[in-house]
């Protein structure tokens, strides 16, 4: 499976398996933004991943078929399914959770359900915009397929960003069993970045976009070490405004943004989703305040939240395994005191940061319908200007 | 078309045209709470309902086929969708809107747009809860397709209550057929209620519940005459806690519960979605504070938003055109001043208030999966209850 | 000390401790509205009252001096401060709390740090609405000089209600030492109620209102028994509003209501603070949907929320000691699982509607500035009207 | 009047008209961030300070009083009272408004209201944390004399930092004629920035801090040009964190840090009030919009939102004479719509940045309480490390 530049026809909706296979292979062989010397703060966790968190699970399913004109409903297909099990395949409740809107074009289904509950009880997914009900519902029918009897009902996770420059996003290409290949392949380790999932078709500040995670380690003092974890779906940002170590790169890259120089595409077009998975116990009201953090990571890049931009951030911790416990009855849990958690806001924060330019640094040239075509970063073009702001870091 | 006592084999999936006629008759034919002596406080519109909001349009599919055991993705199925269009079919902008809730065991979508625009700018429907999703997607199709090529994307407000009582809830028996059924056959004048479209399988006080509706007309000092329509799907409530018109009619009737009589049904399993229209020009600050108060209505019949319940509320103003407009440049706006609103947040209370009694008032008994039977409230005994407390009006 | 009818020249400032045993006696002696044979749903615990959550200290400043004409900074004077110490004044760290709103035209100091952090860290106070400052910096004077050297800020919790109907609003009369009164002087068992503390001067459905509190029991299975306690300081509603036990009262009793009567009032002028206090362990996301709840026992009294009422609700547990420790390290703390909630929503929506009931059943008819005056509600009359509604229990 | 290194005894309480003075002249002499050649995005207005929206108007209340060792009621003095009128003095109605909250622990009154009513009506005033209460009452009294006999009630808007380092925090030397001072003498056209009324003991990044502005003009196509003005009251902020126009400046600057090298300081200590104005057409809920970008500001500095902070931010527009106004009947009002407000958003987050690196570059150092020291940012310094990243301008 080849996904990149000059593509013409290739992958065919692949099942999680074979995606995340080759996602694998790919993580392994693709760059990630340290890689180039970008610098940034903090101490990741060994696999600079969400899924350092202990127990979370990611799985893809990257749909990319076709090329040429836009022929609605038989493509190009640009797009995905991404899904992010909290406590992994095997894990039956809950965890707590919290939503935070930076800016609200957009929609991520459930949270009425985490506002109230405090808990996330059923997988995330992320894909396009058009797909939300499709996964939505394919996720409850996976309940109940894998949930036992018991299921009465689920008010389901799915958050979205728009394809719609690359994808055919009005054909409703994705199909319930993309949502159970995300959600069967799901697991740990090493996961792929880029144009993997439903971040295939993203762009960022004008460049290719996509799906990208980082992680790091926190320690609280008289408490221990704790991961906090990554997941972003990028999709947003003008060219003008990109950052990078605080470096104005999009101020020394003007040329060749295609929002900005086509006529009429005068605002966001995007959004990003951010998911935040920490094994540090805390409480739904402390991890709400954690997933309020990730509009800070975004802003260190140079987001400023566009009207049309979806920026919906959700927030959950693998610790205590009563938190949604079906068992009547007091439940224990612990959690970490209010005035010991800078730490995670501030991992959070550069995590968030780091994961929108490894979507970037990961993700591939490409082309999807009419021709459109989203240029990755070059590589060493960016490291060039970070060397003139005396930002590049000797590997 | 009979819908009612006994029911067996009748009417299968019935396109919106075929209900909403037969729904109109039903509308002149069926019992409201009024008729039945059942004093309520205000001025109603003409019809009653949430239509004499002008330009308010309601579509309905009504699902009803089979009987006897449930058979997954067989039947029987007991469920359909609702839709209202704020400015009907023909309405191209959307609406000043906002949404509340009074606890969130549930979903609305396109909820975090609302919160962040102050505007509804789809069509809203309600189903049950496992539908919400096909109902989303197949909203967008049906926005596409209606209106023209600009739409580069959709975040629709899909709502729902649970239906698995009666309905082979995870058969997934709502397709997109059925949504363009209801959004197509939508139309203003006297609309049904009870067992028909997203309400048909729905429960009350374990009674057997469905779609109500009601309205109140506001005189404003020095501003003039408006209307607050409410629709109501209820599908909320245990019997001890039913009152009508402030008589405690759940304690006089507590046998023939079926959930509270049924071992291991502690808690509520349902929920009640609210939709409020109004003409008054407000803006979105003020329609959420409009929205507010459903839970007042909603307490006045001796509801407490149990944890299993998702009252979520949504309310919308189709004054000013330019709320939502494409044009660009500066929108001109008109609102009733925040100090003249009282008579608004009284009619909105009282009018949902109605509006679940009419809900239970207009729906028949229901025999839906495993011959489960939910039983409509008798209209004689509930009258001789109010007698007996001096609150049955003569008519 | 005689509060009451006909009242000329009576008590000066009274510190707390004065007006407490004044209050205490009041307790017993002072009508309660189950003493006249309204029937109210549920089983209180002995005292009915916030009190019966074991450690909850309550204290009181009643203000009431002067009549006649009113001039500016001299009088005359009817307010005061009510203080709820949720650990009592021995009590050195704060509890898990949250706050809602019903109608937000009213001020509640240390929301927004309520709102992070899930933690009500000072006592609480109500006063009337133009003696929120003092309060509130006399609370932390209050708690640096009782907390030790360790204090470095505080963010006090001070809400209000408007009695300027009767009191010399625009005077300032409460001072730093009536706030260390009401503090210093606060403590479990039975509360007066009626015209003290903040509810001194306040109206209620054009009654005299003033500060009530009411309490019931919850049997939670396979956990336990827990007490819900409430305490109002109520004044808002207007008299056609009204019902009582599901009467409508209002209706039945529409002569000499001052403000409906009086041209120019044509809105809400009050306000209902709640707090609920619960020995159950529940965690900061399910008190507010506790305090949520309260709208809806203010809904059964008849109450709309207008647009002039700030109706803020606050709620917070005893329970789980570490809620807010001074220690490092993590902290263990117990919750009862939200599908086990059902009996807590009830119990705070009844109790709320007991004390709001309650309030207006203790107060006494007060003359305020020019002569205003706010007639308590008869009660003789009140019985009659329930009983002509059936709703009258013998006692 | 000197404030800086060495001072002794210097200014004791100035009302506004004399520190203004003193102010305007400063606001000459001093230096701002851009006169360094720190390099900002966006285009300033004349005055690049909150006061380029038209009618807008500051004073200033500057507390210096005594040296040497803290006792608790005598001093030192190292505080004040910042006053800010949206219409100014003259302006008897509010304007639309809303608020936004980065990080919770602190304190803004009157923003239950605001929330609920879309609607800022007194002045905002900004001091330290243990005065806001005084300032409160000090607004309601000063707004009954100003305003008139038909005042019935107010509730004003204080937000607070916290300046415990260096002022005798819990001798409340805040009194209702220094609140009374800053509100008469406000006024538009240049203003102070640095050690100057509420913002005169702050710190930010352990330098320095205190009240800084900028502004920002924007351009909105088919619209028109409007200004976003801003003023912080800056306090908040680690050493390590800081980066001034993205260069990280912190980590190039760990000594003489007094939080991070001084034991148990672990944490943040401070707070960053924003308010943000436009003269705009903005509704209420865009304006929450605009408020909530202000994180997006600070995180370009650095910023975490610490658990210590309380960031707290509030926007209003002073377009639309006819937002909050007293007649009654309709009222038009219009608005920008919210697909063309991507240049204010921008506009907010950019002017934020600055605000803050203005109020540290104008700040001196002050020495407080026991000799504590807070030492300005040293400017040739700082001209250093942003030339060896390559982002010192020429001026």
């Amino acid at each position: 499976m080849k996904i990149g530049p000059g593509i013409t026809h290739c992958v065919a909706m692949a099942t999680f398996g074979a995606v995340f296979a080759a996602g694998t292979a790919s993580a392994a062989e693709r760059t990630r933004a340290r890689d180039l010397g970008i610098p940034f703060a903090g101490r990741t966790g060994p696999l600079n991943a969400i899924t350092d968190v202990a127990g979370v699970e990611v799985g893809y399913t990257t749909l990319v078929e076709g090329d040429g004109a836009l022929q609605v409903g038989k493509g190009p297909v640009r797009t995905g399914v991404t899904a992010i099990l909290p406590r992994g395949r095997k894990g039956v409740s809950g965890v707590f959770g919290a939503y935070a809107v930076g800016n609200g074009n957009g929609e991520m289904t459930g949270t009425i359900w985490i506002e109230e509950s405090g808990i996330v009880g059923t997988p995330i997914c992320i894909t396009n915009t058009h797909s939300v009900g499709v996964v939505r519902d394919a996720v409850i029918d996976w309940m109940i397929r894998n949930g036992g009897t018991e299921q009465l009902w689920g008010l389901p996770v799915v958050a979205e960003t728009w394809d719609g420059y690359l994808n055919d996003l009005n054909g409703f290409h994705v199909k319930p069993q993309h949502v159970f290949g995300a959600l069967d392949g799901a697991r740990g380790g090493p996961i792929a970045e880029g144009n993997v999932g439903g971040g295939t078709g993203m762009h960022t500040f004008e460049f290719k976009g996509g799906t990208g995670t980082s992680s790091r380690l926190v320690r609280i003092k008289d408490v221990g070490d704790y991961t906090v974890g990554v997941l972003v779906q990028s999709n947003f940002g003008r060219r003008w405004q990109l950052q990078v170590a605080g470096v104005p790169v999009g101020r020394e890259w003007p040329e060749d943004a295609p929002f900005t120089q086509q006529a009429g595409v005068a605002n966001e077009l995007g959004s990003i989703i951010v998911v935040v998975a920490t094994d540090a116990p805390l409480l739904p009201t402390q991890l709400k305040r954690i997933a309020h953090r990730s509009a800070m990571g975004i802003a260190r890049t140079g987001g400023t939240a566009g009207n049309g931009s979806g920026d919906i951030f959700l927030a959950f911790s693998t610790a205590n395994a009563a938190a949604a416990s079906a068992d009547r009855g007091l439940q224990q849990v612990s959690f970490v005191p209010n005035d010991q958690l800078d730490g995670m806001f501030e991992a959070t924060v550069l995590a968030v940061e780091e994961a929108i330019v490894n979507a970037m640094v990961a993700a591939h040239t490409m082309t999807g319908i009419d021709g459109n075509t989203l240029a990755a970063i070059d590589h060493a073009r960016l490291q060039q200007i970070l060397a003139r702001y005396n930002r590049l870091e000797k590997r």
